[in-house]
């Protein structure tokens, strides 16, 4: 097969709020090869990730990724990493590339899977998908008395594990947080899995973060996610050498390697990868491999649509060890029609990558059409890329956008 | 001082070839805050760029470059860390923000510069700017006579140092490339500094590169310049163990945290720091700090137009010991065109960052319009972004693009 077209469709709800709720807006990415058809979406800023894609060539090293998949061979998974290899090196200068290429890497897997009748996991080299248990991904409150309403319901809600992210945590005083993990932790009751996660909050500032672990280890957290930047490696050690908790990160890493060292130097216990950041399902399941090798645990980053969700399951689907998982669960409703078939907890309350082939997740057109972003981008007069309802339908009748390059 | 707008022009040469020469387009920055006018270059693909700075939110985490920068206060260098912190959190999840803020940055230090009637230098706290020996920057030869040749003229043109960086290296056979070091040193003649810059071809095969090693040592090469991919640094650090010819690379950072990573974890001798992607001059300046208590060398890393090489040499302008520097000397017409000054060698071959105030570099606003590329923007129906000529004239008399957002 060729890659015959590359498309994109920018999605968004009608009012976006500076929530941490990735799932406000949407870049969701369709590939036709040889009259099939693929889905993958980006998690990245839908209009740079586009420009990405269509943009001149500036030189040699720093080139549209476009230019490296457009027209390419698409007979097996070795052509998905030697396409990847190629955007890798052609457009290495040009910073967003990896955010687009996620997304489109995703969708190839899912068109290869389709037409061999397979799902990811499988072509990914697996014997079978473990169930594992969903963590129920959701904000802190804005008060203490919030955080412990959110874990109650979702403790009622039948969920076994819970992640708080984000809110007030961080901003103010240490009480302030103490209250907050312990809300989560009476919320939760007293047997549920603790997840928290600080986004970032605390920079590189190692004594601010440390000051909180005695509260979390008194509220007996799993994991104490992404305290500092992605990839200040050598305060995450730090605060690991100094914590019970064991530190989590990884979604920042837009390529193998950033995921590798905050594993090698960071001493992360858990590394967190979303696919649609990451480059795609095959580095993803590099770092799966590798988290296996160190005895570090892999768990998937996302917070976006199921069919993000199924992606982000598959590399680490066949690891039996590998128990939990990210599973959002107040997402927008754009996230939540965009597919036509959901991943749902079964009788165990345990979800489990899709048996389908490829990503099993099929889309729902007119999600694509409720919540389109109209974009057009133009170079020198020309148009590289203009988004319109009813155009240029692909071989599923599905109307796309368009993207010259 | 408020910060009022931020400008950018994308300018590129007619043709844009595979060289790896990144002079053939420009994206050029220009702020405005209290009257006054200060000028940065983003060493990036500019329209995703550009796309960074004007894009609609997608959360809290994923915002706008723009959102952070327009209105904030100017009124000391501390006022630009407080901005710079500002976009790594809020855009935190938009990869290429750190390419379009290098540039905003940058400006924000030559606009702070000339109002204080101090260079830039000045203001990081250094007494005064030690002239450094500059290398002539330029690519191998397709064959090794070409190789040979350009060495000599380097020696001709009074060069003590040159870099061969590029072309055939990694890409064939190996004889190949011994026969190009071969050459190189043979051009450059004894005495001449041979530094090697191979452009990731390695990727992450470190027993390629080493392959390598005892033709370099033969050559007395003083760096081998990226020779894998910018975040390896297993890799980066298994080759240094091996080779006495020292490991150079730095230039793939977009953060400060990834170019210490590089110093602690890859062991380079060289890091090479690009002020137009490392999110501008202040983190560049806190490498230099980082490289001095490590008995790491400091470059810059330059291959655009002179404004962008004032702003590289500000970081380590003022440490004595570094005394090698970038200087692109095959540059296109639009990145020699765009000054109106330059910076020469002086007397003894040398050059120096300037005296002047703030970068020292004055745009010849001719070239803004001779090598100008028009972008149009449009999200919703509403443009977000437009250059045109002669539109929204600057302080200065400068058309400006028009950036809404």
């Amino acid at each position: 097969m060729k890659i015959e077209t590359v498309d994109f469709f920018y999605l968004a709800m009608p009012e976006i709020t500076t929530a941490a709720d990735g799932s406000q807006d949407a870049l969701v990415v369709r590939v036709t090869a040889g009259g099939h058809v693929g889905w993958g979406e980006c998690e990245a800023a839908p209009l740079p990730s586009i420009a990405a894609f269509v943009c001149p060539m500036s030189h040699g090293a720093c080139q549209p990724v476009g230019s490296a998949v457009l027209g390419q061979r698409l007979d097996g998974p070795q052509d998905i990493a030697r396409i990847a290899a190629q955007v890798d090196y052609d457009s290495m200068d040009l910073l967003q590339a990896a955010h687009t290429w996620s997304g489109i890497e995703m969708a190839l897997w899912d068109l290869l899977g389709k037409v061999w009748g397979e799902p990811v996991w499988k072509l990914l080299g697996y014997e079978r998908s473990y169930s594992k248990t969903p963590y129920a991904s959701q904000l802190f409150g804005d008060t203490p008395q919030e955080t412990l309403e959110r874990g109650r319901r979702s403790r009622t809600e039948g969920f076994r594990a819970v992640k708080f992210g984000w809110g007030p945590i961080g901003r103010g005083a240490l009480g302030v947080d103490v209250d907050h993990f312990v809300a989560a932790r009476e919320g939760l009751g007293p047997d549920g899995l603790l997840l928290v996660d600080v986004g970032q909050v605390f920079g590189e500032d190692v004594e601010r973060a440390a000051a909180r672990i005695p509260a979390l280890e008194a509220a007996r957290a799993t994991w104490l996610e992404e305290p500092f930047a992605a990839s200040a490696y050598a305060e995450y050690a730090a605060l690991a050498a100094r914590s019970t908790v064991k530190m989590a990160g990884g979604e920042g890493a837009h390529n193998f390697h950033m995921a590798r060292n905050l594993i090698d130097y960071g001493n992360v216990g858990f590394v967190q990868i979303d696919c649609g950041r990451i480059g795609g399902i095959g580095p993803a399941k590099r770092v799966a491999d590798h988290a296996r090798a160190r005895g570090v645990t892999y768990v998937n980053h996302t917070f976006t649509s199921n069919l993000a969700l199924s992606a982000s399951l598959q590399p680490f689907a066949g690891v039996e060890e590998a128990t939990i998982c990210e599973f959002p669960v107040a997402l927008q409703p754009l996230a939540v029609e965009l597919t036509a078939n959901h991943i749902k907890r079964d009788g165990n309350g345990e979800i489990a990558a899709p048996e389908a082939p490829g990503l099993g997740i099929e889309i729902a057109p007119a999600a694509l059409d409720r919540y389109r972003v109209d974009v057009e981008i133009s170079v020198r007069g020309r148009t590289l890329f203009r988004s319109r309802a009813g155009h240029n339908p692909g071989p599923d009748g599905v109307p796309a956008m368009d993207a010259a390059c």
